[in-house]
This record gives structure tokens, sequence and C-alpha cells, in this order.
């Protein structure tokens, strides 16, 4: 059956490097057969604000009003509102999600993250059972591809910026692998806005020849949520042990107080 | 002089623990002699997303819009919208920020991501030349205050979620040292929603006792820009070797591939 893919795509300018990066994966998936889908944020005027117009009808406790428990009832209930629902339809057909955006500020831009706030919604796409390699969305893939301000070697572990992977852990742990998400390795364009026409149109090509084998590719390494003990959600002291000779922490975040495994949240099987 | 206080605040609803917490910071600093002023941003209608509209009057490139040069160039001109300089202008008299908020997705809620994006202006906010230690806001202080729902076992280097000083990286280096800001460390309410009563309480009482002190606090420690090299801002060879036989990395993104310096974003001296 043909492979579904979502593109979230978060460009104001369809003469960006970003549109034409979406693009290329629109056009190389389609060829191959994927049926693509594409939710282009700016142009469809996407609301970022988590409110409580987000919830048809009376919310529950407009007094102390809590958007994770309000919104979580009213996808029980199916009273999210309109643009809510249709990205959820769309998300729960995919087998691959790309979001497509600039690095704002070390982090996605403020629309793309009301996307990620408003979407993904307590129930739908998490649960407190429901997270990380139990996540709901675990037979699916997702992956950022995005360009940078700043060069590569700024944001290395002896740069400016600092280790990607390190910047890279809150959303590709904290979003993406929470609900499940069999993380692809991140596709990133060094600063294009500094290079020349050449080097660009070379970062597209490389991205093209990536989009044919992307379906197949192995995704990074994250642990799984059963070496972690239910109640603090501490890891387990036997894997622990097994890990205390190991030269490098399990992942960014749980380094076990060791050097960061290199790479682990940029390339698959570190 | 009486010193000057922004509280940029993201929450719904004014009877939440952040409400509370806002409150308690607006009292106890009043009370010693500040100027407060908040910014509710839901309160407001914030807008959060970067779009031509923050542009007065024409825009330089409509074909390939790109936000990061034509906010540059709007701030320059003294076309930004209303509602950007407004924000701008409170920044400039302000000698603390203090941004509360409940945690989203790792991050902020998009709405205090879309004032980062939009009222952090390039020009206005930071430039090649200034930013970092040298950044534009160095004679300010700058704090994180915001809510969780996990618990803190949960966000340690051996938890489910990973040390949370690696989550905190990209907010507190990657935008508030970026511009310069001493940050503070940062006031983190574990998992109140969690919590009973009485320990919500405690919480906020121990807030208040800190906001007393506040303003004399010694901030987080960063990197100065002279460590780097002006080109591939890479660390100069001389730091390197001086560091090479320390026992941690020198903050949690530049840490040479040793173990994290523990604590160094949650802090002051570590």
């Amino acid at each position: 059956m043909a492979k579904k893919v979502l593109i979230v795509y978060a460009h104001q300018s369809s003469g960006s490097f970003n549109a034409a990066a979406k693009n290329a994966a629109v056009e190389v998936l389609t060829a191959q057969g994927c049926i693509v889908d594409v939710s282009d944020l700016y142009a469809m005027g996407f609301k970022a604000t988590a409110t409580a117009e987000d919830i048809k009808g009376e919310v529950k406790n407009a007094e102390n009003f809590c958007y994770l428990e309000e919104s979580k009832l009213a996808w029980e209930q199916g009273k999210l509102s309109a643009d809510i629902m249709e990205e959820q339809s769309k998300l729960t057909v995919a087998d691959l999600i790309i979001f497509q955006f600039p690095m704002y500020w070390f982090s996605v831009p403020a629309i793309l993250k009301g996307w990620i706030d408003r979407v993904l919604t307590n129930g739908f796409a998490f649960s407190q059972e429901k997270r990380y390699s139990q996540g709901i969305f675990k037979d699916k893939k997702a992956m950022l591809s995005f360009t940078t301000g700043s060069l590569e070697s700024m944001f290395s572990p002896t740069g400016i910026n600092g280790d990607m992977n390190v910047t890279l852990w809150p959303l590709q742990n904290g979003i993406l692998h929470y609900c499940g998400f069999q993380v692809l390795a991140p596709q990133i364009f060094w600063a294009p806005s500094s290079a020349v026409a050449e080097d660009r149109k070379s970062m597209l090509e490389s991205w093209r020849t990536r989009l044919q084998g992307l379906l197949e590719e192995k995704p990074l390494s994250f642990i799984s949520l059963d070496c972690f003990d239910d109640k603090a959600f501490q890891l387990k002291p036997e894997v622990h042990e097994k890990h205390a000779s190991k030269e490098f922490g399990l992942t960014v975040g749980i380094h076990l107080n060791k050097p960061l495994p290199p790479h682990s949240q940029m390339k698959a099987g570190c």
C-alpha cells in the first residue's frame, strides 16, 4: 500500500530555501508512489496559541482553565476545534511526518510550536502509560528538516552555540520520541543563506538523494520505557549497572554523568 | 533609583498556579520598591506568528521574504508593528525580565515563543558582533520561572525525561545568554498540579523568599565570547588546552566531550 507522508511546513515565503526543501520532498516522495500531504502553516494562517477557543462549547473549569486537561476532555468528547481535528486526521493516516522549518532561537518557529502544542493533544498523542517507546505513534516515523543561520562549526561541542545534539534533545526526545515516533536523523541545512548558489543547490541535491531511501532508514536510538521504574521513572538499577563500565552515557539527556554519546541525536546507530 | 522588572507571563487563567507565581513576584518586588510591569500574553491576545504584517508598509523582498532580514530593516526604520515596539520599549527600560510559564513540550508555550521570535529582533536584541558575553542586554538580568507536569526525578541524568540542564540549554544559552542577559538560576515549580495544596503553598512561599534577594543573586556561568576565535567560532586552542585536564566540560553545550558540569543550568557557581 502507498505510504502516506505529512509535511508540516513553516516558512512565510514560497521563494525560500525551506520552500525548495519542502518541494523537493513532495516531488521525490510522490515519484516513489507516496501520497504526500502538506500543512503549510503560514498559508493556512494556523493559530499558534493554546486557548479556550480550541474547545467547542463550555469548558469544564473556566475559573482555573488548564489546557492540558481541557483539551484532553475535548478530544475525548469530539469537541476540539475543526483546525485541530483536521491536523489530527492528517497525522493519524501518515506513516511519516517531516517538519520543515528555519531554526528560530535554537528551536522551532512559534507557529510550528503552536502546531505541536495544539495538535499533539493529551490522549490523542500520549498518555501516562503510552509514551516514549510505548508511545501512541510508535508505528510512525518523524523527522526534523531545518535550516540554520549558524555554520556547522558553531554548533559543535567546542563551538560557540554548543553541541547541536544538545539543542535537538528537547525536540527529538521531548516531543517526537515522547509520542512514540521512530525519529529519523535530522536533515540539517547549515546556513544556506550564507552559502553561494552552487552550494545551496548541492544541499538540495543531497536531500533529494536522501529522500529516495528515507522510508527505509534506521531511526535514532533512544531508551526503552521498560528500562525505567514506574514510580520515580528512574533507570532501573540493573540497567544502570550494566552500563556502569561504558565510556558514554545512554543518550544526551540520560547521560549518567558520563560524556554524551557522540552524534546520537544526529545519526542513527550512535 | 528604583529597579524595573518586566514579567512576561504566559498562562490562560488567573486561577492558575502560574498566575499565583506571577502575582507573588509582582507583590514582593513592588514591596521592595521595584517598578513592575507585566506583559500578560494571553490577555493581550499577543500575536505569536512572525509574518510580514509585523512590518508597516512595503517589505523589501516580498518574493523571498526573510523574517530575520526584513524585521531588522523594519526595526532600523521604525517600521515594526506597534505591538512589537511596545514590548521592546518595556524591555529597554527593564533591569530584570522574568518569564513565567508552564513548560509545554520541554520548552515555552507557543505564545511565549512568539514573543521571543518577534520582540528579540535582529539589531535590537543582537547582532553578529554583539551577542553572548558581549550581548546587547549584558547589563540586564533575565530568568525562567516555570511549572512542570513531570516530577523532579524524571528530569535527572538517570530519569526518563533526561537531565533538565540539557533541556534548559537551548532556552537559557540560545535565547537569554545569546542576547547578553545575565541569566539567573531558573525557578522550577515541580509538578504543582500533582501536589497537595500545602505543598503548592510552600512552593510559593519559597519563591517569595527567593524574590527578596533575587536582584542580588549571582548569575549562571557561561563562557566569555573572547574564548572563541572569530571565524569558525571555535574555542581557542589555549582555552581548550587550559581545560584539558579538567573533569567536566565548560558548559552543557560546550562540553568538550567530557561529562557535563553538574547543575550548571540550574545553579549559579557550578
